[in-house]
């Protein structure tokens, strides 16, 4: 069970591989994780490479330290009083969250600690998170004069918009059984369990066919944005395509045969 | 309290009507009622049937057996492995689920067992849903090699998207009480009383004036398609229309004298 | 804690303001609060006079009595058999509910009693939402043959699609519970709280920056209805323009010197 050497030349965001599955951790639990210019490029980096690599079967998306992720650099932002940084950095940030949204393969938030602000849109952006039961999100950028604009997408995407408003106004933090009631992670692991519980969905993920997982999250959000009538269209092309995919046969041999599938692409 | 005779020629799907009530009987308990090729065109030809009938108040749509629907035919499809074919069964699929969801009428799916894959996204289109408390569902084409991709659609939106994710990428079942929860499904009845939690909705539908009823059905998923301008604008007219039926004036005379209201369109 | 004398020329509609606050009561306990047609233009006079002021940093929207607000009042309608006089009322009521959804402040649904078709429709326009536990809410026009089609858009946007319709077509109601599980409101305040539990949402939202407020409520209803590179774009903009703003200098310098801002405007 050996994982790949940590990638030295980023060190704010470590990359380690291991059967097919990347965790990305941002790593500058002293600065909580935040989103600086530097950890948004090495996300972009990362995920770029991920989105060309064939092997990738899933990522999860972990921090270090107490915190999962309080958002942008709140220091770094107020040292450039100028719009074009803002309209720069934000637009960085947007790319980050929707690379994540439209990577070939699904991304697993990883949560403990806080999850604030970009932090929580972070989780929000991704296909399917797990939190310890200590995790709280907020979007609390309201508490210093700053809506939470681009979590309010991620976020209002994820949970009813009552819910959401109420965040995005009052900034106060939500526990993380309260964001597994309302749709924004998937299941709460209890204390010392959230490293099972993300493996229990790695290994699930990896037990299937690589083709049928990178369909499902190509076609997952477009189909969404979509009116029924082309969802569907859509869909029942996309679904004919990986019928005729080797693994779907192996699959359904293996399945008349009540025995495990043999997958291709692994 | 008699009802129609089953009617011989469609043996795959059971069509029984009383006193309004259209019962669809997915009759094929020993392949778990799959979706074959040729339950989908009876189940098109009985829909496409209803669309044109006045009578109809509301369908149920039930399952004989332990199972409500195991989805699609996987040997029939893996003895045609032939793009236009399955081209051609997930347009004529997807041709029965937005029948469904454009009937004139309400349609309540009626669970027992399993619902999976395109047996999941069948309850997912009904505008309804009741489940025995043993019920469970799932979109397990992924165990075969197969994203549900046309599940998703219908799936996603009926819950969070996290969720429905989660569910088509482990191809895990959910619980009745879990679905319930979701909002996939209206509500759970106990060992026994499922027969009695689907008569208590189509009698609460049936005493209702059908003009509001259909108006009601046509309605509701177009102006959930759109803009909320156009969405009110639509939903205005619609209302100024149905203020004109008979059945309103009557309507509102019985409320104001405290007495039930006699519909003329029954 | 003075508050501004209650304007006397729209005694249907109570008008008070205090810190930035202002509480507008459906103040007709007699007639259940219906939203008669001086009703609605009472209440599109306060929510333009609103829009207006740069004074106010919420709205509560309360009501007299034992109910909340019943809806359209039946028997006026009654009394104009006439497809213009309705067209002419649904536009009427639809401009002011999507009044509620563009104010520049966000408005908070107080809710006691019942809260019935376009009184349900009214808390699902508002932002925000606290009723009293006894409270209910139904949409019951289908009783009187008359199906809420506004109600079903507001109503619809609010809570999962099979809830809507259960809702929409057997005109039953929920509780108070029921409709917070299910994202209708935000809170249930237990007998006795219900001022106290309205007091502490417009406290928090008192207690931010205005310029932030104001900006998260013209942003989210629009950056919702975008699709999400769109969204993303426009929050990125609103998030820079936002940071411009001497509130967040403020905010952040206080954030950073672990002491609370000072806003500028208020």
């Amino acid at each position: 069970m050996s994982s790949s050497p940590v990638t030295a030349s980023r060190d704010c965001l470590l990359h380690t591989s291991h059967a097919g599955v990347v965790t990305l951790t941002l790593n500058q639990p002293e600065r909580f994780n935040a989103l600086s210019e530097t950890m948004l490029e090495a996300l972009q980096t990362a995920l770029d490479g991920i989105a060309q690599d064939e092997h990738v079967r899933c990522v999860v998306l972990a921090a270090s330290g107490k915190a999962f992720c309080a958002g942008h650099d709140l220091k770094q932002m107020r040292a450039n009083p100028d719009k074009a940084y803002y309209q720069a950095l934000f637009e960085r940030c947007g790319k980050v969250m929707q690379s994540i949204v439209h990577l070939p393969v699904p991304v697993i938030a990883k949560v403990q600690g806080i999850a604030t602000a970009a932090g929580c849109q972070l989780v929000a952006s991704c296909d399917l998170a797990v939190a310890a039961s200590s995790a709280r999100f907020a979007v609390s950028g309201i508490n210093v004069g700053l809506f939470c604009s681009t979590p309010a997408v991620a976020l209002s995407r994820n949970v009813a918009r009552k819910r959401a408003m109420e965040m995005l106004l009052t900034g106060d933090f939500i526990s993380a059984a309260q964001a597994a009631e309302w749709g924004l992670i998937n299941c709460v692991a209890e204390e010392g369990e959230l490293d099972a519980a993300v493996a229990a969905l790695t290994s699930s993920i990896c037990a299937k066919s690589a083709v049928a997982v990178r369909t499902g999250k190509a076609m997952f959000a477009r189909q969404l944005a979509m009116p029924l009538e082309d969802a569907y269209a859509f869909a029942g092309e996309t679904m004919a395509c990986n019928m005729l995919a080797d693994d779907v046969a192996e699959g359904i041999d293996a399945f008349i045969e009540k025995r495990s599938p043999h997958w291709q692409h692994r």
